[in-house]
């Protein structure tokens, strides 16, 4: 039956997050362990301390891996009141593509892979790394062209490929390869392996400088040079990395939206206290028609993209797969969240292109969502291709 | 608790709407009974009869009027269902200005007003014109301005004044009538009152040439000159007028958003079918992105506006008033269904500016939503004004 | 040497069209003898009178054919201001899709072909029509799927096939057509034929109903059963077909542009001067940014669309082909055109709905632009080829 | 007479530079010289002397005062091809807030400043900032907001106040400041003055973190406690300040539509490469339409931004203001390229968001653009006025 309403419980945590943004999060955003590249470790585990303090860490994961435990919805509203702070998903340990990478886990890997990777990575003891993009002739939108490739060799694998805009790499504890498993005698194909950063074989080629600033550890070209794993490491089944990456990938999309909305809404907040109190021409500026059709905007965007998250959220909860949904959710909110980051830009002139306000960094933020999880080309690709299957 | 499925019963609905939609309406939708100003009422009368007999005769209106009782968030699912067809709604006796003028008479008229003007209304013995909107200089988007008058005479009023573009007028019966009451002696004041279109005093000046062809009677210019109407006939009180205005107004803006839901649904569709068929340079049309990535944008727009409009919906049955979100919702659904029809037109080509489809008369239809019950730029305004007032 | 100034020549006759349309054709737009087909033919030929009283028929069309002989600039000029009403095009004999064929006649018939057709086509005796397009699964925006077959059979081709959506074939003296030579002996391929339209085994089936309705003789389905057509009727060559509709359409879309360049300035004169005039909520709408804005927007559109116009007529001056220059003409200045006329719909609001100004039918005509000669989907992709073929 | 061809000389300039900054320009492009504050002075001056080897310094300014003497569409040629690589500009001298402020000079100054200050200005010894927008409260889009203050004192100004987001101050050798003159014993108002950065009351508050980097010495806070003026260095005239910044403005704007026209044009440059040779899902992504489909509405941008660039030139050169012009040509121009930068960074998709082409970086330069030199909104306001008064 159709309802809007929060439950209790979800209006609790909502608060409880909120409350935990606002007191302990916000006063530390200009904390100087902060760079092009996320933040320092050390001011990370700080962040992280915070949250456990407040029983705030991991939301997504389940209780016995000592997260909260959430389920979809209660996600959406725990990550958007999250996402109100760039360092909020941070410190809740809730962060592209940490949290992607939990859920998958706890879905796919085996007891033994959990107790050794997921249970220090859902506390935020660890960072990982997802390296799947490839550069230039690689995989990238396209996954065919996946060119990572793992030669079997008896009870292990050899990996030789180059990775690129690997977010997290730097200072990642480990590492999930996607690479191409060539003659394992079984099962060949798409296979997704853990890896520790510190094995033989892997190096950082470098660290790029990006639009972005705040995922921790910035994106980096990874090189895997006969990088040796046994059979152990490798993540659910040979030959089903395109389909991990899919179950991976639908709520990892959903998630980025959830906790983008957090931070699209709080550009729009900056936006709004200064259209109301900056004067020009006789009147706050946001009685300037030209600036309060922004601000009527935003609100329509943030309204619609909410609905769209909980609706697919929903579904998640409902055990349905939500591919397309979430396909539609990525483009919409992507979209819709830098319309909003541009306009407040736009409202606050010259001080909305400086540092001195979030939301320089919010829009630079943002414009990257449109290529992250798959370029708005993509989706609209594939809703394009199931209109034409037909109803 | 956040919930996006049907119940039972509004399954019930839907299918049945869907199917009486499909089965009865749309083999009769080219029936040369329309013209420019909707249907003939001899043909309005047969599709009466045909929801009638289906049990489906004016959704919104509570069963003792002769209405099927819905809920707003039934009445979603109904009308999107309704408008479906271009005639869906007037079969079903829900379509504008009646059904909101049905659900403001019902919350506000007496008893002896209700059995008077709302039964045969109900039923679709009748229809009515509502006559607020003045021409140039007069009440249009700014209420304020409102120069039709009432003059106090005894037990009587005389009205004086000339509306414009009143939908429905020609073949109406009834009128309601917003005039400011001067010397009331009580209350003075935009006022709402009840009169028979056959009253002496009350006269059609033409019926306009629109872009729009669908609603019943098309829109004209009305004039009262000396039209006496007696206290009975007073709607509520004296100067709530515009209060009441705004009763009628929010749900009745949601309406539209519902039904033209349908409608922009059947236009995704015509254009779907064609791209799916229509060969140019060596592959279905809906295979080059170019057409593609509008199915997909519809698809996204679609999904939105459903969305907002049950939220809405659900608001207004927690007896919320809704105002600033079914403002939104105009805003959204109203451009979001314009693009529709505008991509449905380009992808059509050639035959989407010919009648030989629905789309050319759905896209000029939604040409005049973005206009009425208050044009985007009006909404937009009230929007900001709030969004200053502040969290 | 850059240069953005008229000639005296220019300014006159730019100066003798602005006046002859403000005296003598804007008086006559409310004639009633035209309806959703245009003009009818008594009124069109009274209106052709008024032109060579005034020396101003067949702008485009060399002297010695009766026309005024212009350059791509002075028709730039001309049309332009002809434009600015929506018969003006049609009393100085310049309107779609005469005009193309005359000034492709002029380079591609032979003498004896001009003086039985060119010269009474000129004059504006009659009208013509050019029969391409044809229905589903036949030639459209590629033209490689042309149907219509004309056979040689000795001194004759005998032409079979079905075309749609043809310009003022009601009413035509004769047509151009565009058929697929079979078995000529010779070169086959798509040629064009002159025949007569009272030639037995040409019928017109239909005449569409459209969204626009200026086109003197609207849109038909045009059959071709068994028509005979003398080896004198090909026009130029055989199986050169293809390559004369792109030196008709080439001139013939940028012709286009500059007609409707005049139509959109006058929907953006007429919302301006209601901007000016109207009231709402304490001053003239213009003054609220939300209307103000979008007069500004008009501005800047139609400045750029009147300087690329200009650049591709002197172009076409100095002999160069400028296909991609049209192409972009074609798609800048049709959806410029369209923004502006739905724009200035939602400015004058309920007024902008009705036929009560030309406003509302200039956005159904501007619309149309959008699919006419080429909808602007198969130009971006043929500019995207001539991106990719590199600089 | 319109014409649209180059003349010789024009064609000569236009290779000239462009062969220099292929040649000396863009292999230095790498130099780590520069960082988020523009260039080093040390990397400038090298910049600066390679122009000046190549007789292509200061084009703007006249040949007595070193520069080229070039006429408005001479520039608009020369600052395109000057402004494809970012620090183009900056070695021939011509970059902003420095170019406009020697035209300004150049008009306004008397000799005795003219040699003081501008001889050096124009070889590139010096660069210089340009003290008018304040911060919060102050002068930024309504200069009537002026708040710093010029106290007369006999022979003597005392100036004081704060200037925000002043281009240029860190490494500026003087500045011309605007501010309000009180008590002069003549004209007040906002007046013009010149002063060496090195005197005593001229204090950087901070440099300024913003989205662009490309400025000589970045934005800053500029603060003037009791800076003393004499006479001497009043430009121009008392009271005459707001005047002379429209003198300033006017052309300034136009020059950074021609400067970011050659960078737009760059970003469309590596996009194209891209698209040419990236493949995905079995073509060149070129070839998707998607992305096709950008590539073309970057190629309609620049062409018509450069129609609009060349017109107000022309204009400026028939020693017209140009004053509406520069407006339309402002916005158009900004938000052309800002959509041309948008849509390169989307076709590079992961790529685009990393400093790895220069695209990320003239996505952020040009997202400022359309705040700098007046926001879009008031030059629409502006625009919207000169209609509405009428044509």
């Amino acid at each position: 039956m159709i309802d809007f309403s929060l439950t209790e419980r979800q209006l609790e945590i909502q608060g409880r997050v909120t409350e935990f943004i606002r007191d302990k999060i916000i006063p530390r955003e200009n904390d100087p362990r902060q760079g092009g590249h996320g933040p320092q470790d050390d001011f990370r585990r700080e962040l992280n301390a915070l949250a456990k303090a407040a029983g705030l860490i991991a939301p997504h994961v389940g209780e016995e891996w000592g997260g909260m435990g959430l389920s979809h919805v209660e996600i959406a509203v725990a990550f958007e009141a999250a996402g109100y702070s760039p360092i909020g998903p941070i410190a809740m340990n809730c962060s592209a593509p940490d949290e992607g990478s939990m859920a998958m886990l706890e879905k796919i890997a085996s007891q033994a892979q959990k107790e050794r990777w997921l249970r220090p990575f859902a506390s935020g003891e660890v960072r990982h790394c997802f390296a799947m993009t490839e550069p230039e002739g690689g995989a990238g939108s396209d996954p065919s062209m996946l060119k990572t490739v793992a030669r079997a060799d008896g009870e292990h694998f050899v990996i030789d490929g180059r990775k690129w805009l690997i977010t997290g790499a730097q200072g990642a504890a480990f590492t999930i390869i996607m690479a191409r498993v060539d003659g394992s005698g079984e099962k060949d194909g798409a296979t997704m392996f853990l890896a520790d950063m510190a094995s033989p074989g892997i190096r950082i080629e470098r660290v790029l400088d990006t639009i972005d600033s705040t995922f921790a550890g910035g994106h980096s070209v990874l090189v895997f040079e006969g990088l040796r794993v046994h059979r152990s490491q490798v993540l659910g089944e040979l030959g089903e990395g395109g389909r991990y990456a899919q179950v991976r990938l639908a709520p990892a999309r959903l998630t980025h939206c959830m906790r983008w909305l957090g931070l699209a809404t709080r550009a729009h907040h900056i936006a709004s206290d200064y259209a109301r109190t900056r004067h020009a021409f006789g009147k706050p500026i946001g009685e300037h028609e030209g600036v309060g059709f922004m601000l009527a905007d935003n609100e329509m965007d943030l309204h619609q993209c909410r609905l769209v998250i909980w609706h697919t959220a929903w579904l998640l909860d409902q055990g349905r797969r939500a591919g397309t949904e979430s396909s539609m959710a990525k483009v919409l909110c992507s979209e819709a969240y830098f319309r909003i980051a541009d306009r407040c830009v736009q409202i606050l002139g010259g001080m909305g292109v400086t540092h001195d306000t979030l939301v320089e960094r919010i829009f630079r933020e943002l414009r990257a969502f449109r290529i992250y999880d798959g370029p708005s080309e993509v989706h609209r690709w594939a809703l394009a291709r199931s209109v034409l299957k037909g109803r």
